[in-house]
C-alpha cells in the first residue's frame, strides 16, 4: 500500500505542459494521464485502461475528446465513461478513475484521493502566478528522494547557510531563529533578518547595498504545497519600499521514494527585465540542484538505516517537526478511512 | 516460490541454437544448461553444480560428453551422474537435475517440472516446421513482461487492429467475433473474416487483390505453446486454393516477470521465394517489436497496481479469459502437489 | 536486519587511503566515515549525522579536527561528541557512533559491532606488512557477491587448478589433500605439494626450475581475515633456502551482498626488485579478477535458488565447511545478544 497521503491537493502539472498530447505522470504511486479536451479543460485520469490496464497515454485522443485505448479499442468520453469499443458492438460498463482537478493561475492541482473530500478552499492563494504586476518562472525537477525529506528541507532553511553559500545562503540565515505557527495541519514560520549582509543572489537580484533586512515567511499547506514569501529592503527603510519575491514549491510524490519537485519563482519589481528573469531562473535551478544532490544522498541514508537511529533535534527544527507530524497524522487518518470533515487539529 | 507452471512443455531452444557450446537460458526461474552430446542428443540440466552451485555453463564439455565444472572440478556423465572430481579421489554421490527434453522438427521442448508427468502426447503437431512442402523462419525475442500478458495478447487478436495497423491488422479483425472451444486445459478460437480488405502484410505476402477471406484459427496448448493457423483466399474461392501460413509461439517464462518469446512463421506456397521469406521475417519481427513495446508498458501497469483494480471484459476476451483460467487451474493443481493423471477439465 | 557478523575485526581501509579527505565506505551494511585527525590518528564513525542522517562525508573537517555536517551545521569533536551547531546557540546532546579502530602495519582494522567486545588480541600478526625485510603490494577490489562465497573460495584452493591455470594453479593443487586445524572459531589448513611442476606465476616469481616443493598454509581469522603463507623451494632443499610469500585478504561485507575484497601480497626476497613487484601485482589483480568473475556468477546462482538445493561436499571442502560453520555460529551468538567472553568453541 502506498505510504503517501492522497487526500490533498498536489501540483500535478503546469498548465503549459498539458495540451492535446497525452501526458503521463506518476503521482502518489498512481499513473496519471493528463490531457486537454477540445473545450480547453484538462482531465486527469488513472492511466490504466479498465480493460487490461494498458496505459491510455499510448492511445489516441480524437477531435471530439474521445480517448481510445490503442491496445484493444476501448473508448472513453470526456467524463471518463466508456462509450464503446472500436469496431465492436459491446458497450461495457466501465469508467476511468477521474481525479478532481483545478486549473488556476497556470497550475493544475490534482487530488489523487477520495473525490468527495476534494475542497478547493484548501488551495493557497496563487494569484501572483498570473498577476500582471508580477513576473515568474516555473518548472519541475525530478528528485530521487522521499517527499518528506524535501518538505523538511523547505521547512528548515538554516540549510541555506551550508548548502547554498554562493547564492541564497549566508551565516545570518542559520543564526536567526524562527517563529512557528500551526493552524490545523498547516505549518508556518517566519524569520526576520535585519541589518545583514545580502547573499549574492539577493544582492544581484535587488541591486541593494548591504546592510539589508531579509524576511522569510514560509507556509506549508499539507500534504504537498509550500509557499515562501521573501522580502528584501535596505536596512532602515520600510516594507513598502522593499523587494518582494515568492517561491512556490509543489512537493508531489511520484512512484516509490521519488518526488516531483515543482517550483515557481516570482517577483513584483522590474517585471520586464528579462535578463534578471534569466539570472533568477538559472540561480533557482542551481540551488535546486544543490538540494537534489543533498536530498538524494540523504535518501540513501534513510533507506538503508536498518536500526532507524534516533534523531537529534534543535529549535530550528520546530517547523519541520510540525510538518512531519502533520503529514503523519493525515496519513494515519486516511489509512483509518476517516472521512469526517476535518476540523482544526493541533499538530 | 516461482509462480510459473512447471509441469508442462515449453519451447526451450531451437535446435540450431544448441551445439557443443554450453548455453544457459532461464526457464521458469531455473537456470537451464543446454548442450549437445557427441551422439547428437541434447541434454538440459539445471545450471548449478551440485557442489557449490557454480554455473556449469562456465565449465567444459569434453569429447566423451563429460561435463566439468570449472570452479572445483566436479565431472558429470551424459546421464548427469557425477563421475568424479578432477584430480581428486573422491567420487561424490551427486547428480545434475535433468529435465525431460524432446527434440522434434527443429525445436527443443523442455519440461521443467516433475519428470514423471512429462507426456509427449501433450505436444502439438509441429511437422510443418520440417515438412519440405513448407518453408519457415524462427527465432526468439526477449520480453520484459509476464508470460500471462503475452498469452492474452495472442488469444485476443483484436489488438492487431490497433497495434499492428500497418502490417497484419485492420478494422476487420476487431469487428469479427470469434468462436471459442475448450478441451481440457486447451483453448482454441477461430475467426472467419470474409470479403474483407487484406491488410498490407497479407496483400504483399499472397499477391491477392481484395476482397479476400481471412481465417484465423488459434490453439493454446497450456502452459506455453500457441499455434495460429492462417488461411487467406480471394473471396469466393475455396479453401484448397488459398494460402496457408502458420505461426507457432513458445511462451516460455524466464526469470521473474521476463519471458522468452519464441516464434516460427511458415507458409506452404512459394517455398523457394527467398525474398518473400526475408520480407515475412522482417514483418514478423516488426510486429513482435510492437507487441513487446506494448506488453512491457502493460507489465509496468500490472506490477505497480497496488489496488489491483477490477478488469472490464467483453466477448472478444473469451478465449483469453479461458486461457488465463486454464493457467490458474494448472498452477493451483501443481502447487497442491496433485500428481494424478489429468482427465478432462473444463475451463 | 543485517546478516553480517559485526563483532569482529574487518579490514576497513589501508592507511594510505585515509588522510584529511573524508572517505565513506560501507561496512556490514553501515556507512562508515574514515578521516585522519590533525594528530594523525584515524577516526571511523557512522556516516550519518545524528540530526537528519545526512552523510557527514559530504561535510568539512577543520584544522582543529572539528567535523561539520554541511546540511545544517552540526559539529563534532575528535571524540565524536557534538560541540554545537554552527551559527546557533543550541548544543544538542548528540554523539557520533564511533567504531573501535586499530591502525597497525599500514592497515586500518575496524570493529563495527559492540565496542566493549573489541579485542586487539584477535588480530593476526601483520608485522610483515611493515617489516623492511619484506616488500608488499596491496589494494582493494569490489565484489558483487556475498562475503561467504569469497571465504569459501579462499578456504578451498583446489579452485586454483581450474580457475587460475595460467598463473597460480595446476593439477597439483587439486590433487594434494589438505590438513585442517580448528582452534575456537579459527580455521587453518595446510597443503604440502612436493616434487611438482611450478605454476607459471611461481616459476617467474622465484626463478626456480621444476620440480619444486610448494606449501600453502592458510588461516581464517573470522569473521573477515584470511592469511595465506606460501613457501616455494627447489625439491630436495630445505625450508630456510625457500622463497616466502604471504597473502592477506580482508573479506569485508559492504552493503547487502557486496563485499570489499582487500588484498596484500608480500615476499621476503628480492625486496628491491621493482619489476618483480610490478609483475606480482599485475598477476595478483588478474587472479582476483578471475575470482571476482566466478564469484559474481556464483552469487546469482545462490540469490536465485528458490529451492535452496542441497550441496554435495568432498574432503577438500573441509576447511571451507568449518569456516562456514564458524561464521554461522558467530552470527547466531551475536543475534542472541551473547556478550560473554568467548571461550574455545569447536567448529
Amino acid at each position: 500500500m502506498t505510504q503517501h497521503v492522497r487526500n490533498g491537493w498536489y501540483l500535478g502539472a503546469w498548465s503549459d505542459e498539458i495540451g492535446r498530447r497525452l501526458t503521463q505522470r506518476w503521482i502518489t504511486d498512481l499513473p496519471v494521464l493528463f490531457y486537454r479536451l477540445p473545450d480547453g479543460t484538462v482531465t486527469a485520469v488513472e492511466d490504466r485502461c479498465p480493460h487490461r490496464k494498458y496505459p491510455l497515454s499510448l492511445g489516441h485522443l480524437d477531435d471530439a475528446g474521445i480517448l481510445q485505448c490503442d491496445y484493444h479499442g476501448y473508448r472513453f468520453g470526456p467524463d471518463g465513461v466508456c462509450v464503446g469499443v472500436a469496431e465492436q458492438a459491446d458497450r461495457p460498463k466501465a469508467a476511468l478513475r477521474r481525479f478532481p482537478l483545478v486549473e488556476r493561475d497556470g497550475a493544475l492541482w490534482i487530488w489523487p484521493g477520495d473525490p468527495e473530500l476534494a475542497d478547493e478552499g484548501l488551495l493557497p492563494d496563487t494569484s501572483w502566478l498570473s498577476d500582471p504586476g508580477w513576473t515568474q518562472v516555473h518548472g519541475v525537477v525530478p528528485l530521487k528522494a522521499r517527499h518528506l525529506l524535501l518538505l523538511e528541507n523547505l521547512l528548515d532553511l538554516t540549510h541555506e547557510t551550508f548548502l547554498h553559500p554562493t547564492s541564497i545562503g549566508n551565516a545570518a540565515v542559520a543564526a536567526t531563529p524562527i517563529d512557528v505557527t500551526v493552524d490545523g495541519y498547516r505549518v508556518g514560520f517566519s524569520r526576520r533578518m535585519t541589518g545583514i549582509q545580502a547573499p549574492p543572489f539577493y544582492e544581484k537580484s535587488c541591486g541593494l547595498t548591504s546592510p539589508v533586512d531579509r524576511w522569510q515567511d514560509g507556509e506549508f499547506y499539507p500534504p504537498g504545497i509550500f509557499v515562501l514569501n521573501i522580502r528584501l529592503a535596505a536596512t532602515g527603510t520600510e516594507e513598502p519600499e522593499g523587494f518582494h519575491m515568492k517561491v512556490l514549491y509543489g512537493l508531489t510524490p511520484a512512484l516509490g521514494n521519488e518526488t516531483h519537485d515543482f517550483y515557481a519563482l516570482g517577483r513584483d519589481y522590474l517585471v520586464d527585465d528579462e535578463e534578471l528573469t534569466k539570472f533568477q531562473h538559472e540561480q533557482q535551478l542551481a540551488v535546486m540542484q544543490e538540494d537534489v544532490d543533498a536530498l538524494e544522498a540523504q535518501e540513501i541514508m534513510y533507506a538503508t538505516d536498518q536500526g532507524a537511529m534516533a534523531e537529534s533535534s534543535i529549535r530550528s527544527d520546530l517547523a519541520a517537526l510540525r510538518g512531519r507530524r502533520a503529514l503523519a497524522k493525515m496519513l494515519a487518518r486516511e489509512q483509518q478511512g476517516d472521512r469526517a470533515p476535518r476540523g482544526r487539529v493541533s499538530v
